[in-house]
């Protein structure tokens, strides 16, 4: 059974009652929220880790970290790396997005060492076993895309993007919108390559009942792929986005209705101002289903420091009700991330998420800024440096430039304000 | 006369021509905002720089880097090459926050080399001269604040932050709301301590004439700084920082009654979903006098990371109206920055600044992304990386990890979705 079915029939499974202690909620609030689909508990039957992991309303907004290989940059031991930074700096789950290598021992690997959810995208597997045979994507048999899903949910994958909306009718859409970038997912890219050579509907779309099957077997999370998410902020909730995003809800319901777990993925490059009102259209049009945000993006000109464009966004998304991030990393639109990227964009995320929780009134959400608050009022260093959300950081930074006094920093020294008024106005508020 | 009284004539002086054209808009438009009071020039009619700025309702949020010396990290080159960092990142205006050394020297070669406005904080000068002189801060002459701050005038700064509205109805609030960190501004803290133990008003406060007076003469923009700031979430938005506030309004409108250009400074520390409702109740209480914003950091557990938690909050802040944005840098809270910290500060609020100009219509905002959008689209990289708001930053991420095909890079290789897609899909939007 998963745990959709369950709550379903009212059981409390043992990974309901993981969630809501993790939260500091009741195992009910957790079970009704599963039942209702607006929380997921992405968990493979198949895979045994110790952080399990809600996402959801009501739930802390949930980080995802994404690593793996490419063609040009090929090495586990790295990959390996990046997973214990992205795992050290607080993610909650590992996307493997492999495309180079032995993709199944990578994979595998990775499950192994995880401790957190892991996610993959089983087109990409797909789109590399066929330029292995020099095949182009268009000769993709739908059979083997299914097997390769089935393979990734038999291996342990707790979650799978699977870009079912990129359908005949969202095409149609997207040509005649004329948009600036068209398609900048690559599962999305391959699919409509795929549909227009071949003149066929998007199989995950068409035997998405076979999708169900797979997914119910395992407890396979379905992550509702947005390949036609913009690329850029001139393409920002265009038709064809919204399309696809109907269709991405009437999937939800549909595998809701069969018991399966889903997460509806979204934008991508948005202007700050139009972020808000994506995730309210997204929750209507989904039921509630959780809302996995792509950053977004609030500005395409600044590569090199696209951690802070999405975290700009993903903070008003997930403020807005979005409940998954997946982290953007430095390199973004440059090259693969490394290990020091990985934790950039972690601790980014991070930051958006919780400014995110505060906002949304998510229990508990601001006691750490206030144990932060008292610490730095009384110049306690040693506390202040524990409880950052990067200790390391924050210490190297500290102990690069000290002061010759011991109590203050070296931004003001003796002239510190928290020094100069010492005990010498209000108490704290009780 | 100053930007203000020749507006209020009907005069448009070559300074708001220098604004229209920088900003694409007519000199009329400036020339009424001028004379509303809803933007100011800050240009000391001493100095003289070609990078003239205007600052409020209409144009192009504008970006502040702090620079400056402390008694423990004492190097005017070492500032000075913070000044070029700053300017080669697009800073718009620096203010000189040295509290060790020569400061006057330090001063009259930061305004020399700048060619864009310098802001100072007098009394941070006349903290450090009754420090050297081995008084406590309660001993300071009231002549002697006001000589400083002419004499800063004389010098060329173009706007001093003068906390005129800690006064002692502020410090009642203040001691009656039982905050966890009183005062966080360094001028606030000083003033504080000067009232209580003086039993005094504070003479920014009761001697505003004379300030008005000076301001007036070299058309000196006053910046009314939030001593009362909240430094951390537990603060924010409480009756002493309102209290504050309602002064600040007052007094602008006062200044500006006797044709002396405001900024009005605000938060600080405050939560993702009280920002805009903070810049609403400034531009209410304030008549639109521009708002020049201190961050605002979105949470207090991110030492190291303050670039990102203040750009949140700063481009939050931006879309709902504020003006001006102070960068904060990642040594925030933990040490004097260093010229990293300088270019790390000032990109981040750029990017916060942008991406509000786009959300609040600022004429022609999105148009460098669009640009960088149509060259993403054809992967010409050269182009990319020169419309990269960091063009050297780009670079250097993009080439330590180059791909082995020319025009993709090593985060997809030839899984490249655009490139995947290359002419088969809809022709852009015109």
């Amino acid at each position: 059974m998963t745990q959709l079915s369950q709550a379903a029939e009212g059981i409390t499974a043992p990974e309901m009652e993981a969630v809501a202690k993790a939260e500091g909620l009741n195992p009910e609030f957790v079970r009704e929220g599963v039942a209702r689909g607006t929380i997921v508990i992405t968990k493979n039957t198949k895979h045994d880790f110790d952080n399990i992991c809600g996402i959801g309303a009501g739930l802390r907004t949930k980080i995802n970290a994404n690593i793996g290989t490419s063609g040009d940059f090929c090495d586990l031991d790295y990959e390996l790396k990046k997973l214990a930074m992205a795992r050290q700096c607080g993610a909650d789950t590992v996307m493997d997005l492999s495309t180079g290598g032995d993709l199944r021992h990578i994979r595998r690997e990775i499950i192994g060492q995880a401790g957190i959810p892991v996610g993959t995208v089983p087109i990409y597997q797909v789109m590399v076993e066929l330029a292995e045979q020099q095949k182009p994507f268009s000769a993709m048999e739908p059979n083997h895309l299914f097997e390769v899903i089935e393979q990734h949910a038999a291996d342990g994958v707790d979650f799978v993007t699977v870009h079912c909306g990129v359908t005949q009718g969202a095409l149609d859409q997207l040509r005649r919108q004329k948009r600036v970038m068209d398609i900048v997912s690559r599962g999305g890219a391959f699919l409509a390559e795929w549909i227009l050579v071949n003149k066929k509907e998007n199989p995950l779309y068409e035997q998405f009942d076979r999708l169900i099957e797979i997914a119910f077997k395992y407890d396979l999370t379905l992550s509702l792929g947005d390949g036609l998410r913009p690329g850029c902020l001139a393409d920002a909730t265009d038709r064809a986005q919204i399309e696809e995003l109907i269709t991405l809800g009437q999937l939800a319901k549909q595998a809701h209705a069969a018991g399966v777990q889903v997460i509806v993925e979204g934008p991508g490059h948005v202007p700050l101002n139009d972020i808000a009102e994506n995730v309210k259209i997204q929750k209507k049009l989904c039921n509630g289903a959780p809302f996995y945000v792509l950053g977004p993006l609030v500005t395409d000109i600044a590569p090199g420091y696209d951690h802070i464009t999405s975290a700009i966004g993903g903070a008003i998304a997930a403020a807005a009700g979005a409940d998954y991030l997946c982290y953007v990393t430095p390199a973004e639109h440059l090259r693969l991330p490394t290990i020091e990227d990985v934790r950039e964009g972690v601790i980014a995320a991070r930051i958006a998420g919780h400014a995110a929780d505060i906002a949304k009134g998510v229990k508990g959400a601001e006691l750490p800024d206030l144990e932060m608050a008292r610490h730095r009022r009384v110049r306690d260093w040693k506390r202040q440096i524990e409880l950052a959300l990067d200790p390391e950081r924050a210490e190297q930074l500290h102990d690069a430039s000290k002061s010759t006094m011991d109590d203050v920093c070296t931004m003001c020294g003796r002239f510190c304000s928290m020094k100069m008024l010492d005990k010498k106005l209000s108490q704290e508020k009780t």
